[in-house]
């Protein structure tokens, strides 16, 4: 049983950083570590004692579930989140728009497999960007492959006319189920073109899961611009590994897939914009954030309302505290990283001309568990001053920091020369929800969220101060 | 998205280790360092593909849910781990006798506010080693304190035939909630014999728990040995703020507690055993494991199946990769650590005259969640050897090494100047399932299980290798 009160950590952080100073430096560097250290446990304990992030969240996800861009979700959470960073008296709040897709996922999901006299239900969810099945259904011949290479094997003659099965199982044995993903996720984004190419007449996808249950998890598909979109689903893993067996006794099978999904026109749509004002170099912006919109299966809780409530957090904090940062303090919601992106370019094409100068870019989108520490993609100088922050990090276990990270709707802002910097999660039950019906408020826990938004605030007030 | 495969964590930690070395041993460092990292990598994919502890968990779980000591389903957890050890084939498994007490907590388990004409329920369960209350229950006004100097000053003037009602609040703003249990739990283990003193009828507990809701958390509290038991229990969260609230307004207001828990006499019982024998150094001893025994409200899956099973696994793994150690790794399934520590004294008592030198004993209880690092008590000479394997840790998320540390099952190992070391994994979500009904199978992980079991393995393989 450990009984470390929370002074300790100051002391040693002074300690270490110490270490770094000449004996005239040195009582410099322990004191700026002292008083660094002091407003960091300032943060955390406002944060945990006080934070409504966690609350926050429970009323995006009961009132908004459902927030695929285009859809009437999305449109209320637009509101519902301009007005809570209204309430809390920013120095500005606004929505900037849009145009997004409004892919819908419809009501019929539905997979059959028949085999001889056995008739089998199989567990599906349509993919973002998928294509209707026919009236009545599409029913065809399955043919199985696990990678790109197995596909081209087959050749237009192997293809079609049939429905492509791709099982691709993420690979257990990598610690960070976030390498499992990228390694299997492919064959989700663009498994369905290659298979249309061959002339594939449908698509089916191994859920990308570590998960074995029968929760499929959903996701986009790209097709070329000018490709016909076929119809493509996702198989939980417990449907793959079923048909993967029966596939094994009869390889002439039949899969009827019925889908009725459909895409419509462009809808216009926002990010939801809330700053504190810097009071001494207000052109100089440190924004964050995470996306509001969501996949639709089920609350959006951890990808990626999480990191939506705790980037305001991060201004309540502030707020709390009577923090008058240096620089703009900016948080956007953006909205459609899930199919396009569109809310994250529109906003790095509106910083490419605003006259601002965006110093650092603060993601969090990788689920609301216990914060680990943080990812940067930066240039040397950038890098090195992020890092130089590891042990004020570390007695908040948030401490591990490393190159290499950042996030999908900060991406964009590469061009401009920003820090790009990603919170890093515990990401062992990430998958188990991602994407899929069992991504709800109750898998979140109150501490977890709030420690990653007291991560979030410790470090924007380190770049405040310090510049990066 | 990253996406590093795992051999570059080997190329890595070369490249650290190799820092230390000067060049002559460089090379040798690193093929060293080299062949460290492949082994661990080797236990990881061994674990996390074909891991065996979550299944084992879920089988003694729902099997053997109650099992403390002294229990028909302690006794039953005995005999289906002592079964499962056999099964692997290992070199001995035995039962370690011991005398365990047994406490029953009985079918009644009611709290009653009256204040006026309202009457509400306060959802509670005895603490273990509570007395019953009189035939029709124990009924008499509550006098709240937060901390024993507010008892003291009550004196037994203030507190004689009444129910005293510890209030005291997990402190939130601790980053760990190992620290907030290590501040809080002492008004459960110590408060009733504190408030007998002065004559209390009874005492009432706020459960030990960040979590705000209605799961009462039971645990043990300690009378001294001549000492008469009172009865005691904990309240949910939310009882003791509703009890509180309605304490401002009606200081009169009466409790009636109703419990028939009873304390039975002592019963034979054991510590489970199991070891691969070392084939160079036999008579030296690396010990690891977790306890069988487990609080009552839930299935004991997080405290301590988990760690059980993560031991069990160590062995398994270590078989499965046809590993033939050097010196002899022992898994003891520790009973009765939640109430008695019998189990772990009469281990203790037992290597005490064994002929063996037990040179490091690590233990698993704080959780089955995701892992982060282990912690040692020992001296300089083991605590340096420890910390030297940092570098082969981090790449699997498991290298926060540092000093304090242990369990309390290896704690009697001390005097034999055994190097103790505890997993540590993520903390946050612990005390939501700690000794309450939430502690169940459901609430584990198979990956985050999986990876501590791997991780214990890669240290018992490193100590084993090294020494320590």
């Amino acid at each position: 049983m450990k009984k470390t009160l929370l002074l300790i950590p100051v002391i040693i952080v002074a300690g270490v950083i110490s270490l770094n100073f000449s004996s005239d430096k040195l009582q410099v560097g322990e004191k700026e570590a002292d008083a660094d250290s002091l407003m960091i446990s300032r943060i955390y304990k406002e944060a945990l004692n006080n934070g409504k992030a966690y609350d926050q969240l429970g009323m995006l996800c009961a009132r908004y579930p459902k927030r695929l861009s285009g859809s009437a979700g999305a449109a209320g959470a637009v509101e519902f989140c301009r007005d809570l960073m209204k309430d809390m008296k920013l120095d500005s709040v606004w929505l900037q728009p849009c145009m997004v897709p409004h892919w819908e996922r419809g009501t019929v999901e539905r997979g059959t497999v028949t085999s001889g006299k056995v008739v089998k239900a199989a567990k599906l969810c349509a993919l973002g960007n998928s294509a209707a099945t026919p009236a009545g259904g599409l029913q065809a011949e399955v043919v199985q492959v696990s990678t790109f290479d197995e596909l081209a094997g087959l050749g237009e003659k192997g293809v079609k006319g049939k429905i492509v099965f791709y099982n691709h199982p993420f690979i257990d044995e990598l610690i960070s189920p976030f390498d499992a993903y990228g390694e299997a996720a492919r064959y989700r984004t663009r498994g369905p073109a290659e298979a249309q190419k061959l002339g594939a007449a449908g698509v089916l996808v191994r859920s990308m899961t570590h998960a074995h249950d029968n929760n499929p998890h959903t996701g986009n598909t790209r097709f070329d611009s000018l490709q016909v979109h076929i119809p493509c689903a996702a198989l939980s893993t417990e449907a793959a590994d079923m048909l993967s067996t029966m596939l094994k006794k009869d390889a002439k099978l039949r899969f009827k897939l019925e889908l009725n999904c459909r895409q419509l026109p462009d809808v216009l749509s926002y990010n939801v914009v809330g700053e504190i004002r810097g009071r001494e170099l207000p052109k100089e912006v440190i924004v964050l954030g995470g996306h509001l919109d969501a996949w639709d299966l089920g609350e959006g809780a951890h990808d990626d309302g999480a990191g939506c409530m705790q980037s305001v957090e991060v201004l309540r904090v502030m707020k709390a505290l009577d923090i008058k940062p240096r620089r703009t303090i900016r948080v956007v919601l953006w909205m459609n990283e899930e199919n396009g992106l569109r809310g994250a370019n529109a906003y790095a094409a509106w910083a490419m001309k605003c006259g601002e100068t965006h110093i650092a870019a603060i993601e969090s989108d990788a689920g609301g568990f216990s914060p680990r520490g943080f990812g940067i993609s930066g240039n040397a100088s950038q890098t090195a001053n992020f890092m130089r922050w590891k042990p004020l990090l570390e007695p908040f276990g948030i401490g591990d920091l490393h190159t290499g990270g950042g996030g999908a709707d900060i991406g964009p802002l590469d061009t401009l020369g920003t820090a790009l910097i990603g919170l890093e999660p515990d990401q062992q039950r990430y998958f188990d929800h991602h994407h899929a019906q069992t991504d709800v408020f109750s898998a979140v826990n109150r501490r977890e969220l709030l420690l990653g938004a007291a991560g979030m605030c410790s470090l924007v007030w380190l770049i405040d101060r310090k510049g990066i």
